[in-house]
Formats: structure tokens, sequence, C-alpha cells
């Protein structure tokens, strides 16, 4: 088959394009901004979810589901929320469509809602609202919910997982009776996110705060995970919140304490989306499609076998059977391309394109040596080994494929990432080789705006691990404390 | 506690509700029609979707995702579809809010669509709109795919989970080369929710064909399982659609058959939805709160402790972990519910209510004497047993609430389910108590009206096991050669 993928070299950003569309993943539907996940991309977001709500439970959440829309007016509630994401809304004004008399269907006028309502960007406000019924006493919290939802913002450029009107994703909204209880769940929850990211999808994250120009629209502090990709841009591939009393306030969200007084509640939220699609894709793969690590990989191993009569292809058959047995027994996802309408030259472009993490070929003269052709995405490379411990030696080898992919990432950010202590230096970085730059920042909103206005660069956080150190702003010479790190970012 | 809950022979209706929230299942929300699902009442819909999720996978259909939105043409190209919903849709036709300049937030007039989008009621026209370009000839087909997704219908009179305004569901769309296949596949999947039904619900159903009157928008056929609750009402509690070539048509999807001719796609839909969380409550639930069966309930086995001193503290805790060890290795969900805030006498109201089906209290002479007291939810009966092999007696036990409460449900069915064979006999178990009444219809939608107008009741379905028998139609006594189901429905 035809790839006809562009090359990463050639163009990063049509690589990508090409990439999810011939891949299967995902594709523009006839809805400005919307997308089609298609099963094969839904597949690995499906895997996606299941290891993360896992997670979810057995940090004490639960999942709930709230209503898709917010009255206007809720909305507006919290000051800094309604300025984040108002010109980013789409609005719901009628509740009924009519034929105009002519045959043509149109909105009916007369079926106007008294208040329009937001299809939610975010659920901070309905929850809160919500939760405002939940919480008397201190007994009440904390309150540890998730929910699994389709948000929408009105982005003006939109691009497949990256950036869409509507995505999916989890928002976790919890309830606590203390700002210490509420920043300990902040952090735990950015640690689940990170592990997954690092042990799951196989890319390294910096754990970080970000600055207060690029928090979230109504929280006091937020904390996040950065990720890199293969151009040398960031992704921010998750987030989570300290609102603070925030949400409580504007909702009249008070509990009465232990001490008998009343407070208001304090919350956090977090969040990852479809997004993870995005920057799994761009972290892994090459110019011959997709390269999934296999705890994430909708099928695992392939089999292809090679045959000329029916007698051959029975005996592969037989083999086969016994390997998906025993593969299916170690809970290794595994299909049998045994289609007899494409050569296996096509079929092997084809699970290659798609990412499939290891390939068995098997033919006639296998079946006489014992062998089979075992080959892995990652590194490209294969290897003619016994059928006996097959099963085995296919699990180790997805093991060391996992470990393979998050080391490539590893040491991909280790050479994309450099320490800068002037603007000429920055800008050399930012504009050549790209990758994070960690340097000294002055602090302030305006030294971050203006070496954005400069260089596209921003700030992606400030790294939780940085370290005490005297130094002076790059951009302006003022005394700064601690590094910070910088990136064009998605 | 105090349960709060009106009886079911008082008002049934506020029985429902009041279940339905002091259960802590669900709840109206501040948006008109729209509800909160609470973290219990959403366990028990998660163990809804993850065994039909299983079965859709076991049966070939793999999972996608599609728009939320709806271009409104596209709404427009199925006449009969659009006749069926768009008196009930959400229409939405700004993206942006705006500050009106005195500080209040409004719908900004400038960012008008150019086209309004509707909020998905079911999303029929943007799949096929999508499908057509996946298809293109025999080998693309069948497509057999499914989305879990919430969808909304501006329902003017709504009950939680029963008819809401927004609600979850999935909604399988596949597409086939012929006629035969696609109605093979309906058929199919309405077995596949007759039998989860039945086996996982506990709820039986009557497999059945709507009348075309009653059919779905668009559909040339619609097959549907029939449940009857506890109040005489049939539920609907699943629906699938043979489309025919309706949608293929609308959007021009046509295909390349194996002998080279162009031929438009045949199609079916099927969805179940958060209504079966209605027809679970009302098919089991009595005057003291819910009857989880338990192959749903997100508790199966709660334990209580009653103790006076440390001592005796500590040593049930002993028991009962080694029990919960037990308990888990066979995949039963167990929770111990030692809170020393409350009573036993408090707890054991509190998951009666909650429909736990079974209840172990252990005391200190019980711990003296290796018993335990067994309290079963379905038939509020308890028993002391050993302590010995109490897992296993537990696995045992769960297994015949499952069995009792279904044979509950059946024999109540059976002694709801009515043969009449004239119209006064009819008007009279109508308005007596209710169930269904299986007599002979003339098939017309004429007199099918005015039934429903003279007495509410309507026909269900006709049962795809009716035998072909020769009488008269109750109501004009024209010819008729099969009995249909007559119920007033939910």
């Amino acid at each position: 088959m035809s790839k006809g993928i562009t090359s990463r070299s050639e163009d990063y950003s049509q690589w990508y394009n090409d990439l999810v569309i011939k891949a299967d993943l995902a594709e523009n539907s006839a809805v400005r901004g919307c997308m089609v996940i298609k099963p094969y991309g839904y597949a690995i977001w499906e895997r996606m979810q299941a290891i993360l709500d896992k997670r979810f439970k057995e940090t004490g959440h639960s999942n709930a589901y709230f209503p898709l829309f917010i009255p206007k007016s809720f909305f507006s509630k919290e000051a800094s929320h309604v300025e984040g994401f108002a010109t980013e809304c789409a609005v719901v004004t009628h509740y009924r469509l009519k034929n105009d008399g002519s045959g043509n269907i149109i909105v009916d006028e007369d079926a106007k809602l008294e208040e329009e309502l937001i299809v939610r960007p975010t659920s901070e406000t309905i929850i809160w609202n919500t939760y405002k019924g939940w919480i008397e006493s201190y007994r009440d919290l904390p309150i540890l919910v998730n929910q699994w939802a389709n948000v929408v913002r009105w982005e003006m450029r939109t691009r497949l997982f990256l950036r869409t009107a509507e995505f999916l994703w989890q928002e976790g909204h919890t309830a606590h009776a203390t700002s210490e209880e509420a920043i300990a769940e902040a952090e735990q929850m950015l640690e689940v996110y990170a592990d997954f990211a690092e042990n799951t999808l196989a890319v390294p994250v910096v754990r970080g705060r970000k600055t207060e120009n690029e928090r979230f629209a109504g929280a006091l502090d937020t904390f996040c995970i950065e990720a890199l990709m293969q151009d040398g841009k960031a992704l921010q591939a998750g987030t989570s919140h300290f609102l603070g009393q925030n949400f409580a306030k504007a909702f009249d969200v008070k509990f009465t304490s232990k001490e008998g007084k009343q407070e208001y509640v304090w919350a956090t939220s977090w969040g990852v989306s479809t997004r993870l699609m995005g920057a799994l894709i761009m972290a892994h793969s090459d110019d011959q499609g997709l390269v999934l690590p296999p705890k994430l990989a909708p099928i695992q191993v392939v089999i292809v076998p090679i045959y000329k009569t029916d007698e051959e292809k029975a005996s592969i058959d037989t083999f086969v059977a016994n390997l998906q047995a025993e593969l299916k027994g170690k809970d290794i996802s595994v299909k049998y391309d045994d289609r007899d309408t494409q050569r296996p030259g096509f079929k092997f472009a084809e699970w290659e394109l798609k990412g499939v993490p290891v390939r068995v070929a098997v033919g006639a003269r296998d079946m006489q040596n014992g062998t089979v052709e075992l080959a892995r995405r990652d590194k490209q490379t294969k290897e003619t080994v016994a059928q006996e411990g097959l099963a085995n030696t296919i699990e180790v080898l997805l093991e060391d494929i996992q470990q393979h992919i998050y080391q490539k990432a590893i040491d991909f950010r280790a050479s994309h990432t450099t320490e800068v202590n002037s603007y000429d230096e920055f800008k050399q970085v930012i504009e050549g080789k790209g990758g994070f730059v960690s340097c000294h920042w002055d602090g302030t909103v305006e030294t971050e705006k203006r070496v954005k206005e400069e260089t596209k660069a921003t700030i992606r956080c400030i790294p939780l691990d940085a370290k005490e150190e005297e130094g002076v702003c790059i951009f302006t010479g003022k005394p700064s404390s601690r590094r910070v790190l910088f990136a064009k970012a998605y």
C-alpha cells in the first residue's frame, strides 16, 4: 500500500495531519472544528480512559454526570472564569424548529429560551451550584467526583485532537474542608497524570506550576505536566487546579466546621482530554506511521501468514490458533490477519502505519524450521525466533518496546532541554532546535508577554523540582531566584 | 434513619421520585429538564455500560465518536426524521458571549452562526453524512459502530431517568450491503438487549415490533423490548431499527456491489439509555428502598460490625479483613461500614434504602459462636450462618437473589398479562389492574389512535412470538390474524 504520509523533515505539521487521517484515527466532520473519532482512534482513547479511570477510583474518586448546559447567569458568577471562556462559547437560544409553511425547516422564534444556555466549556459553575445542595457540614466533605464528558470551546483554528471545538475529556471536581487538603488533592492528581503519561503513554513530562498569566480562569494555582514533541514544541498534557474558595464564594457553598463555624469550601479541578491522543502521536511516531506504546495499542500483536497452498495455510492456521490462545491467556491482544484479498507486503505496511508494536510473520519454511519472523515496530527491526516459547518471547518483547519508546523520548527531551543565561542564547535556541529552554525570569507578566511577542515562546511552567538559584532575568536583567521553562507550544 | 419514602400503594409516582432522590441516584439540576446523575446512580449506570459494551464488542462492534452538533440542513434531509424530532431540538445560534459595556454578560450578536446547529437528539444524520466518505465498495461493508454519548430532546414534561431533556445512551449505527443482513443485525441487537434486560437487570421483556404509528422517525421497522413495571404500566426498554435505505438515500451513500453495480447501503440503528435506570428501579424496588439485582449492584455485600469495646472491634476487624479478601477474590464487591459516627440500625436502614443485596452483621457474640447474621435485601429475611465457608455461602446467595428477583418479576408479569376479546373487557383491565392486554386489532392507525384517546393505552408491540390466530378487532370487529399487546406506558 502507498502510505501517502509527508515526512517529518519536509513538513511536520502536514506529517501529523496525514498520520491522523491515514492511520484511521480521526477526521474532520461537516461541523466546523468538530472531529469524528474513528474506531481505531477511539480504541486507543478507550484504553486511556480505562487506565485513568482505574487510577481515579484507586485514589478514592467516583464518577458522576452533570448537565451539558449551563445557564448564562451561572457562568457569569465567577468573574475571571467568565472572562476566560466567554469568547469561545456555543450558545443555545431556542428549543424548537418548525416548518415555515413553504417546506423549509427554520428555527421557531416562538421557542426562544428565557435565559440562554451555554454548552459547557468546563463544568465548575454547574457543579458548584450542585454541590451547594450536597454540603452542609464537614461530614459531607471531601467530595471526590470525576466526570467523563464532552465539552465545547469555540476555537477559531482547530487541529484534529490538538484543538477542536468539541473534545472529550474527564474533569475532576473536588470539595474540601481545608486549603491544605485541597492543595494535596491537586498535587496528588498531578502525580496521577504524570505517572500515566510516563508509564502508559511513554511520554516523559515536566511537573510544574503555571505562571499567573497562564493559570486556569478562576484558579489560585494551576499545576501542569508538560511534554515535548519531536518538532521541539511543548504540549500541555494535563492540568490540576487549586481553586481556593473562588467557586464556593461565587455559589455560596459553606460548611459547618468541626468547631461549629460556617466556612467556605475549598476546591480543586483537574482534567485531561483527547488532546493526549495528539501528544501520543507526536511524541513517538515516525515517517512510516504510528508508533504506539504496547500499553495503549488496541492490537499489540499482528500475525500474518505467508503461504501458497491450502495445506500450507491449514498448517499455519493450527499453529496460530495455539499462539493466539496463549497470548490471550497473557492478556495480550492479538489479531490474525489472514485476509485473502491482500498480499503480505500490503499487510505489513498497513499494520506498520497503524503502529502495531509486534508483527509475527509465519510461512511454510518457518513451519518446517519451527521458527517465525518477529518484527518490532519501534526499531523497525526483525529477527527469526523459535516457535517454542514464542508467547513468552513476545511478552518480554512488548515490555522492552514500552521501555525503549520511553527511553527514546527521554533522550530526545534531554538533548532538547537547554540552559541559557542570555536573551541572545535564548532566541538562538528557540528559533533553532527548539525544545525546552531553562532560564531566569523576573517573575512579571509584562516580561512574559514581551518575550512571547518577540519569540512566540511561552513559560510552560515553573518546574516543581526547580532549585533555588541566584540569577538574573534574561530579558530585563532583574534578579531571579529560580529557572523556569520556556518553549514554543501547541 | 428516617427514610421519608412515600409508599407505592399511596402514590406510586411519588414513591419513585422519593426513591431516586433518597437513594442518591439522581436529582434535578438548575437546568430545566436536565438531571445530575449522582455517584451512586452513576455507578449502576457504569455497570450497565460495561456489560453492554462487552456484548457489543463480542458481536463485532467498535466504538467511535461523532459530533454533538448537527447542521440544520443535515437534519432536514430525511423527511420523516425531521418531522419526528424538530419540535424538541436545542438550537445553537451563536458562538460567543460578551460584556455589554456596563458589566452584563450578553450574547454577542456579531457571533451569529451562518447555519444553526442542532444539539443531537440522535445521530443518524451526522453519521450517515460521515459514512458517505467511508464507503465505496462492498469491501467496506459492513460498518459496525456504536457510540456512547449524551443526547438532548427538549421534552416538556420530564421525570428523573424516565424522560429528561438530556440523557445518556448508546446508539449503534450499522451499514450493510443487503437488506437481509441489516434486518439480521437489527434482530441480533434486539436479542442482545433482551438478554441483558433479563439476565442482568432481571427484568423480563416482550420482544416485539412496533406498529407503523409507533416506529422510529425514519425507520422501516422498529423492534423493541417492553417491560412491565409494578404499577402495571409498560416501559419501552430498548429499540432496534431497520432503517432500510432511507438514510443512504438522504445522504447519497452508495457502494459498488460484487457484481459491479452502484447500490444504496442498508442501515440499522439501535439504542438503550439511562431510562434503563428507571426500569430497574420501578421493576424491583419496594417501600423500604431500592432492590438491586446483584449483577448491577455497585456494592454487593455490606458488612456492619456490632461492638461495645475496642477489643471486640479489633477481633471483628480481623475477621472482616479475611472475609473481604476472600470475597474480592471471587470478584464480589464488598464494603465494610465501620463508621463510628452512626449506629448499626441507621446503617441497616441506609443500605436497605440503597438496595445492597446482602448484609452481614457481626457482633461479639457471633465471634464467640463462629457465626454471623446474614440478611438478604430482596426477601427482607435474615438468618444466622456459620463463619466457616461464609464467602461461598454469600456467593451462592447472590446467585439465588438474582434468580429470585427475576422470577418475582416474571410472576408479576404473568399475573398482569390478560387476554381479552371485547372492548369492555379491555377497558376494564386497562382501567383496573393494568398490565399487558393481549387482544386482536384491525391493523389500522386510526383504531390505534382512537383506543389511545379513549383509554390512554397504546400498542406496545406486536410480539415476535405471536401465533397466527383468527380473531376480530376488539374495537371495530374487523378481522385480525394475530394478537398485539396494549398497555398504558411510561
